[in-house]
């Protein structure tokens, strides 16, 4: 089956593995005439790099990426683009223990039921570098958005038992740039100095029990106008929540109050709308994170991501091998004790592809726009 | 933009407006030979039938199914399934006040952003009625679903904030006819008599204040095997999210410790491998929710949905209307209380939509599987 | 699987069989605000209703068309429309006869092969019924293109050997309604009446050898902007070639001078491009019919289909039954002589769907149409 | 919007442009197990290489492929398989004249309305080159299909007005490697000596007069089963039809009798079922080219496609500049005469790309085949 493609009509199709010759991207449906080079795409990836912390792999991973396609003197010409990114820091180490079990946690045994067998080395095609066509595509996503108006913020909400104490709404009360200095400050990308300093002992602590975390990541959206989305399975929400939940590591997923609306009730989570002072439509409050009835109304989505903690530890484990025995294992190499920081970059480029592929679609909505739309842009 | 189908090659297509001459689903890709009649279909539509009880609106639904096409002699054809419901008790009542204002937590305001207009009477396309065509499909995915061998529990697992104290672990050791007959036993298809009582209670205080509730409906799939699914875009958790994100009032998904699994460990979280009595592999513990890098891991799948409150309540509320004033509103009419018993049969009806289509894709895997289904059924 | 939806952002999905309860489709990614009601699509029906001639089946279809969903004080809403056909006239004759063999030319064996039993009941899902779907979605498909000064222009070029004599060039030249009033003349749906009388008296002569005709129809669109259509496998003739050769008893498919451009040369092929007196770009010739590289080119796009001669005739003819012996049959009952005349509107139909999809999914070509449309439609 | 991919569950992404850094595909859906190395796919590449004769432009391309992702020790893992083919040869050539103009016959004045400019060097995404990545991912398809029986046989049945006499049945009785061979035997790919001879003789006039010259294309598959298709939109024909029609300079597609049929009467066009002497079901003729109702019947299948001559010739032609001038150009540079026999083998990729997909979406047809395949690949 082929499932590496996400989008209708702007479209990404990733491939590659962790140890095979690189990863890449194809993006399809660009618009034509969007200024795009290679640093465009590059200080997105760089934002995924690991190494830039303690809590990161110490792994070197120098992630130059390369357009191939789709450009021409500076800009998109409305062909896909090719983006590609060579693996250079494969250790041709030996993989033959790793290959003989499944590993907790991990898809080695998924992988063999489905497939018969698997590229064991790095994860394979399941490695974090999966994302790095996916966190390529979304600069390319996000450059539209942002030429259009429309922002991203997005940051670690929660690292293991750790979480901000500062709402959304709090969060961009303070400005989006603000928050994006705070979010620069600490390798963990939270916006809280205190809660960032909690979150590094307690990390601390996991790494000295040859342990690991997991965390929430949280992102928010402005300036986007209501009425994107869709009413029935094409809902704003659905195709995010897919989005979201395709990255590798994501087990849960809400939209504004999220499960806390559960335990709510009407009256406490409606969010009542008010004429504002430039006599628009405003939400006094803002519960719905942005979407009602699967479309934008355009308040800012806020949107969260829950990610387990990584599985491997370098902590003895329980596990069986190929030939059906019980054993115990000690995962070596290079592991990042948490994901969460450098996942925060993939959520914002998935949520990016989300929004530029629905925002195409709905130009199509109305008979007025499109007529509109439609004599403007071919003079007839 | 085309947004009422859902699935690849298991596609369904709903159409229908609360208050349209009816409602329907187009169900296409459903495998030649499953023998099919409207009882099949009928008994899921009743599990979300309305006036069941005092907690949903004592509006009368005789929803009752017509197959239209895609069946010959007791059998599906392997052509097109079309059912429909006509809409019979439609009261040709006033609607201008409600088509001239937004209701708070209601598709009203983004609709109209959308489309520059609505179908006011009684929410339109956004009305709870446009889940019957996700039943009835969903009646015939899980008929194609039990015939393999595999099957669905679905239950309220938290009414407000009132929740059942049973693991989904617990519940399975019960034995599925065992919990199925305790969810019968309450309105609100809660599996303990305990929280039913008091879920009841609670809903009763929430009537009396002319508020609301939302909660939690949880399922769990057993049976399926290992191998399901992807590793990228196609995972079986990102379709599931999506499929059940779709559902209106859903603000939260989660696949196993969902968002507890962000606060957790990697020792704790891992689900270590071990070897069971009759020499298969098996987790010890289930934190993963059946799912591992996208695909199913042989382990009961569970998954769990957050409903906000129903929107409608009886109290004033404050908004806009259309022509930009800020009014007070009184929403009239026979509203649910709760939508979360009702829903449990429609998360239900796309998870098991879902599936289909997952196994569906899945045939092509491997070479092995392939060329053997080739020649056993081509006869070369 | 699912082979009953055409078209991504503009979808249509039909149902039904020959002997059911009716047949149908769902149009979805209709925008909101098209004046529409049953008489828009009931006037195509009409072009497609047997009886009208003696060289169509006496068989008498009165086929109503009901709009079930989607449209609102007769406009359309933005969700899917879903509209009906019963079937009103199907005989409970005995199909035993049928059911045992295989008719030459026909679905039968494929069909059985395939899903290892068929409702044979008057061709079953393979009867020209079924086009009475497509048909009514391209009504609406046709008037969305006509608000936008678009047109189609088609009829029978050839009946059996019979062929018109005037290119479309000069069909185009006597100007659009002078064409469609000669089509209405005759009702073989040709535009020259000398060819219709030939073709009348060679269908005369083959109903009295109790034997069949094929033909083939053109379809001219005019009014279409240049750059509509894509440069690989989106190509706007690659999409006409899919949406023509699926429907029943096309064998052949072309655009411009088609097969016979295989045998002509670069210099007589290529049409110059000129600045024509109102400073617009112009081609002096049309060998290309209105496509260069996959997209239109401003000139009227030419299209033409082969339709191999109905199977159904009523001399005797060898064929194998059910239980593997070779047999002779005598097909009884209504059958069309030739089925181009009624086929002319469901390409006409199948055409307007085609270009309607081309026309949203195209509206995100460019970053300065984009950019416009974004600021101009949501005031931002 | 996004035309880079073809197919559904077996999918094909391609991109890159003429001179560009190279051009690739990612193939997406491949059964894991799949023995494949680059030679696999360097053979089929090499049958589209320039330069092999004087009918074909001198230009150099060594196009070497690479596989980049999706292989793990000699067998494809399930993961996507990007092949790369890096530009080598693309000289840094003066391209300020032809950007200038629109060439007749070409896709510069389509690309420049709807993108607003383009990659004018050698075609920019329009190229020829661009069908490398499509030959590349159907020597996977081909490698499928061949595990399982089925063959393509591919080959130019006119160059010109020169046409072979044989019918496909007349090729077909000959054998396949006969056939194979003979084709081998001259570099117009043409299956018989004569007709190749004559061909040449035309060619070699077309180019004394600085013209051009197109052809057609048959492919024929034999050992597919009967079955394969769909009833309605997804007919095995009209995939053909869709995937042939997007290759450049395609204008008519047929199945078997196609055009021809048009003519003929029902009963000479009926092809009749008998048993043979393996009491198999087999038709006495094949004018419907091994297709009926939009499913293969068990013969086998014809297809032609009509290529337009190249619509670079080196006479001067008339044209327009983008400054709205009329002007007489002279097209400088390398250029095939003829581009039919480099064709042959992009037909073939495509074909069998549409077939593997087809192959694998039909597998879902029947309950008996589904049950049967699940308990058999999952042991349940």
């Amino acid at each position: 089956m082929a499932g590496s493609s996400f989008g209708n009509i702007f479209k990404i199709t990733t491939w590659g593995e962790s140890h095979g010759k690189g990863v890449g991207v194809v993006v399809d449906g660009v618009p034509a005439g969007l200024t795009l080079d290679e640093t465009d795409i590059q200080k997105y990836l760089d934002r995924r790099k690991p190494g830039q912390s303690k809590f990161s792999t110490p792994r070197k991973e120098d992630d130059i990426v390369e357009i191939l396609s789709g450009t021409f003197e500076g800009k998109t010409t409305g062909t896909p683009i090719s983006l590609v990114v060579y693996n250079r820091n494969q250790k041709s180490k030996d993989y033959s223990e790793i290959a003989s079990y499944y590993r907790p946690g991990h898809a080695d045994y998924t992988f063999d039921m489905k497939y018969g067998f698997r590229d064991y080395r790095g994860g394979g095609r399941s490695s974090g570098r999966e994302t790095i066509g996916r966190v390529a595509a979304g600069a390319i996503a996000a450059k539209i958005l942002h030429t259009l108006g429309i922002s991203l913020l997005t940051y670690s909400r929660a690292i293991g038992p750790v979480e901000i104490k500062a709402s959304p709404a709090e969060l961009l009360a303070k400005g989006h740039s603000t928050v994006l200095t705070k979010i620069s400050e600490n390798s963990l990308y939270m916006p809280e100095e205190d809660a960032a300093k909690k979150a590094q002992d307690y990390l601390e602590q996991c790494m000295k029990k040859c342990n690991s975390a997991g965390g929430i990541v949280e992102c928010l959206i402005t300036g986007l106008p209501a009425g994107l989305g869709d009413t029935v399975f094409e809902k704003l929400d659905a195709n995010l929540a897919k989005s979201i939940f395709s990255i590798g590591a994501v087990k849960g997923f809400e939209i504004g109050d999220g499960f806390a609306s559960a335990a709510s009730t009407g009256l406490d989570n409606n969010d009542a709308f008010r004429m504002n002072e430039n006599a628009n439509v405003e939400k006094r409050t803002n519960h719905a994170g942005g979407i009602l009835g699967g479309m934008s109304d355009g308040s800012p989505i806020i949107l969260r991501a829950a990610f387990k903690p990584t599985p491997s530890v370098a902590s003895t484990q329980q596990t069986v091998n190929k030939s059906g025995e019980n054993i115990d294992i000690n995962i070596h190499g290079r592991h990042d004790p948490i994901i969460v920081p450098r996942a925060v970059v993939v959520v914002e480029a998935m949520t990016a592809i989300t929004l530029v592929d629905a925002l195409f679609i709905n130009m199509s909505a109305r008979m007025d726009a499109l007529t509109n739309f439609y004599h403007t842009f071919y003079h007839t």
